[in-house]
């Protein structure tokens, strides 16, 4: 075992029982509502991996994946494990099932988010790499993500008034 | 829609319908042969993606995912949708299920792959990312992978000679 690896590692875990993250969104209110029933599962975690994340994310019927956006620098993708999200980009909506998947390339400038309109729970898998230099558009929503004096994301309106 | 869009770049699409790899495997013989029952759907190129890859990988019973192997910076992540292969790192050997996870993390040195016991098929996703100046040890095997005349990998013993 290398100094680098970290004996409490676990091998494989079953990724619904990865504990939920304790604090569900970062948006601002009336944003953070909209994704009151969202929950996600940081996998990628769970094994001290840095180049990208995979969240296994759940959305309770009416909630969406998030605001619709898009990143300048960072690819997502997402699979469909269960359920019937709709998928809303710049064209136009798509249904999607299990075993459907789809990928927002950095920089297309086509923003995205998933729905779920249905009555059912719809859960999949979320890829995201961790680039830096991102930024975030939110073509719909008054809102702008700008580095705070932690150095780290904050949002505010998009004239630049805080939140 | 903006220059770097594609036009043609679908919104989403169903998984299993995306061609297979053309070329199974870049292992010479007689590795390629050890994963000869192995298909790699590219899902992340149907959408262009560049700092990630995600397969839709189909291991059929006796097929490994891989030879055992690490990566000095690029992190792996596995998240097993069909069947039962077997994990094994250098800690030993993981029985896995749909529904589970393991990820491994650039630069522990923990080598892994998967193995496929069973008499179903084994189906999971793949995700790895993109960081330059990668490299990947096989500790099991007389394989070296180093940078070729034309700039990509080639396959070498670990004492230099070409396969």
């Amino acid at each position: 075992m290398s100094a680098e690896q970290h004996p409490q590692d676990p091998s494989a875990v079953v990724a619904t029982e990865v504990a939920p993250r304790a604090k569900p969104s970062n948006y601002p209110e009336p944003y953070a509502s909209r994704v009151s029933g969202r929950e996600k599962r940081a996998l990628g975690e769970v094994f001290a991996l840095r180049n990208f994340g995979v969240n296994l994310t759940r959305l309770q019927p009416g909630a969406i994946s998030a605001l619709r956006h898009t990143h300048s620098r960072q690819d997502e993708f997402i699979y469909v494990l269960e359920g019937h999200p709709v998928l809303v980009t710049d064209q136009g909506e798509t249904p999607l099932a299990p075993g459907m998947c789809a990928g927002f390339r950095a920089g297309n400038g086509n923003a995205h988010h998933l729905v779920n309109r249905g009555d059912e729970v719809v859960v999949y898998l979320e890829v995201g790499d961790r680039t830096r230099g991102d930024s975030v558009n939110y073509p719909d929503d008054d809102l702008a993500a700008v580095i705070g004096p932690d150095g780290g994301w904050q949002f505010a309106h998009k004239d630049g008034r805080p939140y």
